[in-house]
């Protein structure tokens, strides 16, 4: 299997900004959700296929560290990770970097579990054996940054 | 019946503004819709009422022109006014103002439809005829805006 | 001068729907502002560039109608057009496009004036005449939808 | 000194949803924001006062914990606190309770540093005794939750 992506690249938007000249802090957030929606469609579970299994992925928990401001018009290449997933529990790591000098922006986590459409957590190993599979293989993915 | 209410009241937020140091206009719309359920709120038939009875009143457009710029943690109040209504489409106005001062920031008009749980457009005249005589009464309200 | 641009597309990201389950209604004007200005940054022109000389172009009005929505994920599709430009006024339509099946989703415009450093309305024609004459090529350029 | 504050209250809004009917994940930093603002503009050191004295205070990180989702028209009571402050860092935490029930719904935390117009990090302590000597008073206040 080739576990090499092509990472998530986007703008900053002027309604991003703020009186600061800056993009707003909550909106790198909002990127997370971006590049982790980016990457699931690519490693070939995308929300709808997830969504169609009759599992949601809350998230249970975000933290963002802000190191440089992104100003708007300015091109930023989000590269998550899947940084810890047991089937129960998963962990998305992120980093946005500059797209011209490759300069860390941000970087954060994000924490989720796996519930069904009874908003019952459950197991992807016990109950949905191929999800599980195709996570696990992709928790130690390369990500071309070049 | 007593038609006077208490108007919509709110504070520029922070991370509403945009780089040119004053809130961004695409937040209007979204002012007016908060002021829009407000208002539904006190003539006694908001969303959760609404959607009660099975109906959703979409947005079919909407229109903003901004006068003055409104700054970070400026008041303003909105004033939602029921311009138009037949039973079938609706048009809602609101007017920002300075709550200090009382000029004019921005205005505009959203218009609606009625649909029902299947998508299909109905008259609230004819069958809901409840929801049709309340907001028929309220089309002429006066608004405190002392 | 070639005056054939490609066209601005994007996807609708999951921090963008409501509880209807669709793209919030505000988020089609920052859909705008985004065509907006990939628009201006493809014919040169770039907000960089426009503030650079000393001026920008507050949003004199935005209205927006509604006719099909955009779900989570879907491909858009976003066509800007200089439909009026006298250098000191501009009108810009926008039509937004299903990027599969071409379908309109919704359309609208924004008119803008030009103001400088000292938020004085200026005429592009007397003041800025290569901006001006760079604006008035592009009042009918042809964009390729195929 | 009467250190009791009123809390800061708010209702979810309909464009703070997503399609899981829920208030979406990212506003929370945003609510935080606002309870920021609204807490320094209680104890009298409000953004306008910071920043007229050349002080800005960016935000370093912020992590948010959710618990229970808040849903549309819910009304909410956010609870900040001065959790840590040395005039270089200040950490605010933040609980977010349903204002009916008083249960929690999130909880986080933002980190801060403060910035003079230079872009350089100052020490309150250092330079701005006043300012200090109120953040520090108010790192033990209680607010009335009542």
């Amino acid at each position: 299997m080739d576990r090499k992506l092509t990472p998530y690249v986007r703008r900053a938007q002027f309604y991003e900004t703020d009186q600061m000249g800056v993009v707003h802090h909550s909106n790198y957030v909002r990127w997370f959700e971006e590049a982790r929606v980016d990457f699931l469609d690519k490693i070939g579970m995308g929300y709808d296929k997830i969504e169609a299994e009759g599992i949601h992925s809350p998230v249970l928990s975000v933290v963002c560290r802000y190191r440089q401001p992104v100003r708007f018009n300015e091109k930023v290449i989000i590269i998550p990770r899947l940084k810890f997933f047991n089937g129960i529990k998963m962990t998305i790591s992120y980093r946005i970097l500059d797209a011209d000098t490759g300069m860390l922006r941000s970087e954060g986590e994000t924490q989720h579990c796996f519930i069904n459409r009874d908003f019952k957590m459950v197991s992807l190993k016990k109950d949905y054996k191929h999800i599980y599979e195709l996570f696990k293989a992709w928790t130690d993915y390369v990500i071309d940054e070049s």
